[in-house]
């Protein structure tokens, strides 16, 4: 058994691992990650984000959901099982700390350390159900990319009025660069954007359609008046690509046109999309729109792949029996909006599959104010990965004594 | 004669007087306001934009063009004149705080006080000449309105991967609404927008067409990379209305969509719009415009209106007089593109006419950081007022003994 603090480009990552008294025992490779978004909005906070609080069934805090409260499950789950005797699986701890912020220090460990790292299954608790009693089992993600685009007009900020109708002012050239890239539907105008998105057959459009996901749910848990659909929403979250303006920003002189607007740009990517070729189409895009009123650059790109797991693998089978037997319910399989990039990474560099489900629900509000987590369901959660280590045990060990 | 400071809704207003030893001089009201833009972008500002300094022939500093150095001008005429013996001229001098804010303030203290502020012209330096051998006399200003725009989607900030494509971004739908506020060419496509913009006839475009302001000269004053034109630039910043969006916000939160985006939106007004009219036009054009994925609001409208000056008058004779004495070369008639709400206000409140020149340059960057001024300049202004005096005073006896 051993911890240890391992230095990344990024912040450290911390990994730890326990043995189980078996000989050939399975490995389980727990992940999460402990850093967290920025607290930004402060005024909307009703608690300090970096303190906690509970008030009735929630606890409050920046990361409560997203995604500490989720590993103390691993930590409650491991600690019940350490008490009654001996672990039924090899367990290996990865905390890392650049989740929200840059794929590449896990990247970089993930291809340094894979014999550390070997494993036969990921577990991963980053994800989230669907509901209080509507346990959910991820098995896609979306993937994306994250950039910001500078346009320049004038040296210096000048007077409207004195150059207003000869002097374009580059947040109004931006705004149409960023009208222009959906149109009323959403839909992405971006040239060969749709080339490689994966189709779906009946029987998986089927299995969405079964989500008690609809319309009125996104409008209640986002505040928002109204919604723009083309597919069901849930494919529109997890099958279909989308842009996100994340920011804005530009002038706030009165009657002055500034020099300089920018925006923060996401293309939110599905399988078997590219990050590195959307990110090229979204360029070009650019190029061939911007008139010669002004300059711009793009700058601080980084994408990330999406993700698709196997819904039938062996570690699958585990959590949804798992989840079962503590919820009373069949589990909903979700094509998740969200990106983990530890997914693809670990498919990608080490060839290990990722099971993926959590105790987050969609309106514990991650990355806005007010972030909390439901701790009732975070116990239902602790009791259900202490069924999955056995089952995942009793199930891997079957297959390999029929080997 | 009096000095005496008043309250007014907003800054006060200091009012000085000095009569003539003449019976029956003339009355000249001198207007300057000492109120200046905000300093931001503090980080382009080579100077402390609150301290002066001089480096080589200008004066650095908020305010040193708009218009504290021309309030410098009227000071140092008059206490000329003075040190020489008895003014020609009686002068009421008006400094009012409010001229980059609110027109209000000073637009109720001109109603409340007909009698204290009689008088035959006003005297306005708060313009500018084109080039520093080139003097000028506005003949035109723009009007305006402004307000804030705010548009909003999802209650609070929610997670872009998980919402986007079934969520609207307010970000993007308010740009879509700038996007379709203008066309390519910066054409207002708000309906009836043009219907009262006064035409211009052919003497007064050939007039117009004498100015050297093409389009390399506004290039080379904003530093801008390219222009979009329709009309000469002089027509299009002096007697064609646009729309200036001078602030833009929203988000922030990498992968996030905002609650909320907002814009700062000003409309340029000329003779003959009406600045409510325009914004009620603008207000239904929103209306008619935004998707019902948001709601949205408008706020802290404001409205001044454009304002043209009688080319012929006596004020507007003796001021060109005094620029050739003291330039040399015959002054240009301009249409100036910004705005001095007081001109509009004292030819509707007290039915008198301004003489409008300036000692900025176009290059002072006036709301801008590195604000300036050319001190020789300065004193060429202060040398022609002290003549505009002398020829005033001759021109409105003489034709008061026609009478």
């Amino acid at each position: 058994d051993r911890v240890e603090v391992f230095d990344t480009l990024g912040n450290p990552i911390v990994y730890a691992e326990c043995k189980s008294a078996k000989k050939q025992a399975p490995t389980v490779l727990i992940y999460g990650h402990y850093d967290v978004q920025p607290a930004l909005s402060i005024e909307d906070w009703k608690t300090d984000p970096f303190d906690t609080e509970i008030k009735g069934d929630y606890l409050y805090g920046r990361g409560t959901s997203d995604m500490k409260g989720q590993i103390l499950a691993y930590i409650g789950a491991i600690e019940a099982i350490l008490a009654l005797g001996s672990f039924p699986v090899n367990i290996k701890l990865l905390l890392e700390g650049n989740e929200e912020t840059d794929p590449e220090p896990l990247a970089t460990f993930l291809r340094n350390n894979h014999e550390l790292l070997a494993c036969d299954v990921s577990l991963n608790c980053d994800a989230m159900l669907i509901g209080i009693d509507e346990p959910t089992i991820v098995y896609g993600l979306r993937g994306g990319t994250s950039c910001t685009i500078r346009v320049q007009g004038p040296s210096l900020g000048i007077h409207g009025g004195l150059f207003g109708g000869v002097i374009e002012n580059p947040i109004q050239v931006l705004s149409r660069l960023i009208a222009g890239l959906t149109d009323e539907d959403g839909r992405v105008r971006i040239p060969n954007f749709y080339d490689k998105v994966r189709t779906m057959d009946v029987e998986e459009r089927a299995e969405l359609a079964r989500l008690p996901l609809d319309e009125a749910y996104y409008l209640k848990i986002s505040g928002s008046p109204a919604s723009y659909v083309e597919f069901l929403p849930v494919e529109r979250t997890g099958a279909r690509p989308a842009i996100n303006i994340h920011m804005f920003a530009g002038g706030g002189q009165k009657d002055g046109i500034p020099s300089e607007a920018k925006a923060g740009v996401s293309l939110l990517l599905v399988p078997d999309q590219v990050p590195d070729e959307a990110h090229e189409q979204f360029v070009t895009y650019v190029k061939n729109s911007l008139p010669a009123t002004v300059t711009w650059e793009i700058e601080d790109y980084v994408g990330w792949k999406p993700s698709l797991v196997q819904r039938d693998s062996k570690g699958v089978k585990a959590i949804s029996q798992a989840l079962e037997i503590v919820w009373g319910v069949k589990p909903y399989y979700l094509l998740d909006g969200g990106s983990i990039p530890v997914v693809g990474l670990l498919q990608e560099i080490m060839g290990v599959e990722s099971v993926l489900t959590g105790f987050s629900l969609p309106d514990d509000n991650i990355h806005g104010p007010n972030e909390r987590i439901h701790l009732p369901t975070l116990n239902r959660g602790i009791a259900a990965l202490i069924h999955f280590f056995f089952i995942l045990a009793a199930e891997l060990e079957s297959a390999s004594e029929g080997n």
